[in-house]
Formats: C-alpha cells, sequence, structure tokens
C-alpha cells in the first residue's frame, strides 16, 4: 500500500470539501494500493498535527471535527492539544512546518496541499519545494505571483501540480501538459474562464441591462459578495497569467491588458456596494447595449475572455524571439464558435495547436463550485502517486 | 537525465509519426531531463535491436531509416545486421521481445508502445506486463479483446496508458482517470467517436442524400477504403468497450448493442465495394432521410454515437448491483447540444457525473490522424516517466 503524507494548507470551502473526499475516497484508493495520510492541516490562526508525523495521521473522527469547526467559522486554535493531535499559534507554524517538511520531504516524501486564497503561502512552499515535497495547488496567488516566487515552484516539474488553480476541475491544466510534452506547440488559447462573467455576459446578449443582470447574478449566489470582485477581471488575469506561464511567457500581472467593466471612480476605496449597484453599474447599461448590438450587426456576441497568444510557436526555429499576447476583456466572438454558443456558468476554453488547427481542442464544463475544485485537487494528489516510495 | 527504454511494435502511420515525433523532441525532453531510447522496433515481418539493450539505442540515423522503409511499404526484414542493430525474423521476434522485457523490465524499466492494429500483439503484452514493463497502446485490440486479456492488461494500472485508443490525441481517458480517483463518480457518458461517421450524420441533416454524402466523404479520404469498415460501427464499439471498462463495466464486444448502418446483405462478403456504393448504398438514402425529418421535427438531429451508462453510479451503496448499457448507433439527440451542435468531423464526448450534472463535462476536436494519435501517444509515455529510475 502506497502511502502519501499530506499537509492541507487552507481548510475553507475547498479544503474542507477536499478532506471530505478523501474520507469518503478510502476505500476506493485502497482498492487503487494508495493511502492518503493527513499529517497537518493550517488555517490562518493555526496549524494542528499528527503527533508522530513518520507513522500517524490525523484520523477521520480529527477531519470531521475540523470540517465542524471550519463550517462554523472558527479556527483551529479552538482545537487542544491531546495525545493524537498537537496545536500551533501562528507563530510557531511556519517552523514546525518547514521541520515536518525538511524531516518528511526526502524520506516518505509530503505534498503541500494549498487550498488558501491567501499570498502568505508562497513563502513556505519555496522553501519545502527544496526540501523534496510535492505541491498541489488550488490556490492561484502563489503562481500568479512574481517570477522569481513561479520559477522557484516550478523548478522540479514533476513535483507540482495545480489543476485547480484555473476552471477548478476541468481538465484544463492536465491536457496542456500532455499537448506541451508532446512536442505538440500551442498557438493560442481564448477562454471563458469565469462562471459569473460568462452568465452576465450570455444574458446582456438577449437584450436584458447589463445592471439588472449583474444584479440577477448576485442574487443568485452566482458573485462575490462585492460583484466588483469579479467585475474587475483580476481573478480571469491570474488565471490567464498562470496559463500565459504555462506555454512559457514571462510575464506578470501587470503586464496583462485587463478590461475592468466598472471605471476607478466606482471602486471599492469610493463607493460602498450598494450604491455601486443601485447608481453606479446602471450608468454602464447603454454603452454595453450598444456593444452588443454593434457585435450582432457582424454576426458576433460579446464576452469576456483571456486571450493567450504565442507566436514563436508558429515558427520551428527555437531562437526565434518569442512574442507573447495576453489580455483580459471584452471580445466579439463568432456567434457560431464554441465560445459564441456558450450560455449560462460554463467555462468554455479553445485551444489552438499544431494538432488542434483549423478546430481547436474545446473543453467546457463548470469551472468552479468547492466540489468540482477539491476533486481536481484530489485528482492531482493522486497524479503524483508514483513520486512516493 | 532520466532514461526511458521503449520498445515500438507497429511502425505503420502512428508507429512511424511517434518515431519523428520523439526524433524531433530530443531538445525539448532534454530541457525537461528526460530521454527516450528506443531498443527495438518491430513490425509484422521483422524486429530491430539495439546491439546493446542496456546502454544503446537504434540512433537516429536508423529511425530515419525505418521511417523511409516503411513509408516505402517494405518491412524491417530488409535491414540487414550491422554493428548497431540486430535483425530477427517474425520466427524469433517473440522469444527476443520477452528476453528484452525480462532484462530490462525491473532494472531499467521498458515501455512497450503498441501502435500496430494488430490483435496479435496481446499475447506479448499479457506477459511483458509481469515482467515489470509498462504498456502504452494506441492499438484497440489488446483492450477491447476477452475480458481475461483486459485484467491482465490493467493489473498494475499506474503502468498502463491509452489515450490514444479513443479520440486519438483528445484528453479523454487522462480526464476519466482523473474524475475516478478523486471519487467523481461517472453516470453517463455519450461521444461521436468517429470523424467520419459524424461527418456523414451532420451533412445528411442538410437534406443530402445519405449514399451521396458516404461517396462524398470516401472521395475527401475521411473513410477507410471500404467505408463499411466505417459504417459497421465496429470501431466505435470498440472505443465504447474501452470506456465502459474503464468505468467498471464487465463486458465484452458481442454484448454491445451496435447498429450497423447497412444490412448484412450488402457485407463485404457479399458485394464488391464498387458495387455497394453504387447499387446497395442508395437503397437507404429514404430511409434515413425519413429519420432525419421524424427527428427534425423534433427538435432533434441525429447523430452515431456510443452511449455509456452505470446507473450503479447514481447510487451511494457501493454493494448495489451495477447496472451498465453500453449502445452504438444513431441516436435523436437535441439540436442545442454539444452533439447537436456537431459539424465535420470532429470526436464530441459529454461526460455526466456528479461535479458535471446538469451540465456535462465537453472534450471536443479532431480525434484522428497519426500526428494527434502520435502525440497523444508520446504525451502518455512521458506521463509514466516517474515509473522509471
Amino acid at each position: 500500500m502506497k502511502n502519501i503524507p499530506l499537509l492541507l494548507m487552507g481548510c475553507g470551502g475547498v479544503g474542507r470539501q477536499l478532506l471530505q473526499h478523501i474520507v469518503s475516497c478510502r476505500s476506493l484508493h485502497a482498492k487503487q494500493g494508495v493511502q492518503l495520510r493527513v499529517v497537518g492541516i493550517c488555517d490562518s490562526k493555526a496549524l494542528i498535527v499528527t503527533s508522530d508525523v513518520f507513522m500517524m495521521e490525523l484520523d477521520d473522527t480529527v477531519l470531521a471535527e475540523v470540517c465542524r469547526i471550519k463550517l462554523n467559522g472558527s479556527s483551529l486554535l479552538t482545537l487542544s492539544n491531546n495525545g493524537q493531535c498537537q496545536v500551533f499559534s501562528n507563530a510557531e507554524a511556519m517552523q514546525k512546518v518547514i521541520d515536518i517538511a525538511g524531516l518528511l520531504g526526502k524520506s516518505t516524501g509530503l505534498a503541500f496541499v494549498d487550498c488558501s486564497a491567501s499570498s502568505e503561502t508562497i513563502g513556505v512552499l519555496s522553501r519545502v519545494v527544496d526540501l523534496g515535497c510535492c505541491v498541489v495547488l488550488a490556490n492561484k496567488k502563489p503562481l500568479s505571483s512574481s517570477m522569481v516566487d513561479y520559477d522557484k515552484l516550478v523548478s522540479y516539474t514533476r513535483r507540482i501540480r495545480y489543476e485547480s488553480t484555473v476552471g477548478a476541475g476541468l481538465p484544463v491544466i492536465a491536457s496542456l501538459n500532455r499537448m506541451l510534452s508532446s512536442g505538440d506547440p500551442i498557438h493560442r488559447i481564448i477562454g471563458s474562464l469565469s462562471g459569473t462573467l460568462g452568465y452576465v455576459m450570455s444574458e446582456v446578449e438577449d437584450g436584458k441591462p447589463f445592471s439588472e443582470v449583474v444584479k440577477a447574478a448576485k442574487s443568485l449566489g452566482y458573485t462575490e459578495p462585492d460583484p466588483r470582485d469579479d467585475l474587475s477581471g483580476m481573478d480571469v488575469a491570474r488565471k490567464a497569467l498562470i496559463l500565459a506561464r504555462l506555454l512559457g511567457g514571462c510575464m506578470n500581472l501587470d503586464s496583462i491588458n485587463i478590461e475592468s467593466l466598472y471605471p476607478k471612480e466606482m471602486g471599492p476605496d469610493v463607493m460602498p456596494v450598494e450604491d455601486f449597484l443601485l447608481n453606479g453599474l446602471p450608468l454602464h447599461d447603454k454603452d454595453i447595449q450598444e456593444r452588443v448590438k454593434m457585435a450582432s450587426s457582424k454576426g458576433k456576441v460579446l464576452r469576456y475572455v483571456c486571450v493567450i497568444e504565442d507566436s514563436s510557436s508558429f515558427h520551428t526555429v527555437a531562437t526565434f524571439p518569442s512574442f507573447f499576447r495576453c489580455e483580459v476583456g471584452i471580445q466579439e466572438l463568432p456567434r457560431n464558435s464554441p465560445l459564441g454558443r456558450l450560455r449560462g456558468s460554463d467555462n468554455v476554453l479553445e485551444i489552438y495547436s499544431r494538432c488542434y488547427n483549423e478546430q481547436p481542442l474545446v473543453i467546457q464544463g463548470a469551472g468552479a463550485g468547492n466540489d468540482t475544485t477539491a476533486a481536481g485537487v484530489l485528482a492531482d494528489i493522486l497524479d503524483i502517486q508514483d513520486l512516493f516510495p
């Protein structure tokens, strides 16, 4: 039986769901000859660790207790030390985590699973990769920070997986990696990577006012509590950056042209969210409506997409200077294309390469939700099993 | 540098393309720290082997020579023994291959890559899995033969890959494996897995006569030399069987309900191909035309698809008796669905699971061609690299 020790960072929605998946898949994984052993879990306040990281684990009772605590909005700090598990406060946690990585990384192996939404995990992750640990990410921040951090994290390419950073559990990164490893150069990716903006853009197509559609999306629970977190395009830009870097683009978030769907003077620092929804957003309705009409007159529709183009991949000479384009914003797209036909909140990617030249490879499906995001993380963990003794 | 020894069976279209990909990806793979070392190649007449399977390889000059010979329709038998490479006739080949598997399987590791279209490789493959070898298949026959052979081949699940048996290089098997390993139960797969039949069904939708469309497909090079090889549905059925077995279905080819698009009395044993195209096929035009109209009156279109359903995956109790449905034939599908919108020769799969429940996971793209098939094989080879020392 192959034993995979895990240390989970972040046990909010996705992390909690992951723990539940791990427990419910015990017998399935046993049949596959794999046992997932959770040796530690941390949130922003505390770290809990099994008393013997070599032999023991946080058992299913502890995992259930963690899920209960987090569902109630409490912190792991509320857990108490006992024979089975030790609790460390934030101040001690970082050093303890590095210690565990040092102990397990090169002996039994250890997978760091980052289901947080924090940029504070980057420091730990950069250190543990050199200690022989594997890294599995749902958190976009570590890969959309500086190129130095990025290069560090991917320096051992076989030891990192991050499917759930783009399109949740949709097999996007896995598919791109397959294409890249087989020497099929990717020329272009165009994708709708925000379920919220996908829904909004397909609804305004029917003539509904932009502001009404955003409000409806909010009441359906499709948006963040402040919809400007979606409308800013920053979340899409982080995903676009991860894809661009995977294709070899050396770029940062600030080198991406991002179209925000609200102007700076309606930003969260200037305007409360209620005011924005009631008075700010409707000022945009006419503009969006005109753009929809203009596109429609050309047989096109508006979609909020990321576009990543690597012109160098068209050339066979490897030394040709690489030209990368990475943009995030509204584009006019043919009504009769996979992206043009998109309705509702699915994510869609069109990938063009040598093998998928005239017709793209298309991957479409739900690109958000704790269940599918956690499933993507779990698939990643199983995918690195051959690295464990 | 990780060294992956390969033994290639079958060097017709796909195998030849694979050799070319291996050569052109040398520097790419070196950057990834991987070296693919071809130690032997066989076709139906002969086997060529490097003189030292532990240390040497058939170098790029030999690989180019093999490609040249096969492109000319000759056999590897025309190659001659020399310091670098030994040639064995068919009679000696099988034992020699087993010997090499015994030498390398458990020491350096060895990947058997089957790019043939023969059922004669099954015997060798079943033997080498027990010798510690990995298996990578583009050949559908070994996995669509008896359940005994199937169970043997997949007995070490981490050591077998077969992406290119279904939808060529499309990431179908990889995606399904990810879903299965993360405990996301797959309820239903419906897919158009024949580029030829996909093209034919979307063309008859426009009112063109079935027989004319088949003839056009043949002249475009979309069909086999005898289009009945496509119209029989047997190729789709083999792919469907591979998917059904991946989902846990214990079934054989003869337990699949297959709709052939020509009657037995027009079979290859009864009617020459020209006669079939000229006199046989047109007898079907009216029937197909009526089915198209009937479907259209319900807002539906006809597609030639495989349907795989696992009703047991709806239940949470693992002991509930598994009910499998696997059918291959024409179905009426909503015009406004991924399969209904399909035009041309792309493959499309809709996958329904717990995570992809109301809206399916959709994978679409070119599902045939030597380039993409070989790229899928190469991606599979790179995917098992962690099993090599």
